[in-house]
């Protein structure tokens, strides 16, 4: 359940890319490595901390806290959203990352006196970060998305992954991307 | 009132920055724009919704419903965050961008089956942006820093600006600024 419940935090984000390093020899993902992604063999994109900004959210999670979250993308998905283009064009990437949030004591300070009641959250730490990754031939059975979780530069094992697809299946239309551009 | 609280978000969300835009005089804001802030002479920097990410906020703004926030920041801005240098650098800017926040009815409906009481929320529209430019000569009587903040591309009013640099004071030993760079 603890699976299901972290991979499906990562679909509503939007949250599944593909973190899809290649190879030397021409054929990624050939030979396993300890830090790919099982089914995807995705691994983390280096610099996707610095991708430009899709979209923020916020998940309030029952009997678990709260979320912040931040989707960022590779330079052809962000131009992708900019101009609407669907499906995504191959090497779209998307980034989710996911933190803790927690309540600003500074913040409310600054706040408190003339506006009692107001309350402002910051975050506290990182939860895990997932990736999807397009690759319409290599992806093909998934949508032409790859997906992938990693929590502490490590990824989640195959009964997580096999989530990520079915939990993108309701934004078909969108092709399988939850998130939308914020303005 | 209105105008108070409106700078007291930005503050908080340690949003107020310059939009600082050379002109070919090389005497920036020599001649007043119809598009520049008051006070600070400011105007919104081109390109900064591309900036890279620094952190994620919401706010609770009591009896005004909630923000989702996102703070960016040019490639001075950001490495002085990763290195963790203080007092910022001149050239550093920073963007605080303010969204509502509105329910994700397609995001629930993939949580609710699963997990009961769980809600998303997502980006709904702009409400404003706010920049904070470091220049420690020309801003020496307000921490080094301008600020700005602009609602639909109009700059603010003169009373609204003046109330940016006091709600920065508590954050002085972080060189006024409130954001922390997220992990």
């Amino acid at each position: 359940m603890k699976r299901i419940a972290f991979s499906l935090a990562a679909v509503v984000s939007v949250a599944c890319i593909f973190a899809f390093t290649p190879r030397a020899s021409g054929h990624p993902n050939e030979e396993a490595s300890p830090n790919a992604a099982p089914i995807y063999g995705v691994t983390i994109p280096p610099g996707y901390r610095d991708w430009k900004l899709i979209a923020v959210k916020q998940l309030h999670f029952a009997g678990k806290g709260e979320q912040l979250r931040a989707q960022v993308g590779n330079d052809i998905a962000i131009q992708a959203f900019k101009d609407g283009t669907l499906p995504f064009p191959d090497g779209a990437i998307i980034a989710a990352i996911h933190w803790t949030q927690i309540p600003s004591e500074d913040n409310d300070k600054v706040l408190d006196v003339p506006f009692p009641g107001t309350h402002s959250f910051v975050i506290g730490s990182r939860v895990n970060v997932q990736f999807m990754v397009k690759d319409s031939k290599k992806y093909a059975s998934t949508g032409g998305w790859g997906f992938a979780d990693f929590k502490d530069g490590k990824p989640g094992d195959k009964a997580l992954h096999e989530t990520c697809f079915p939990c993108h299946m309701p934004a078909k239309d969108r092709d399988y991307v939850f998130t939308r551009y914020a303005p």
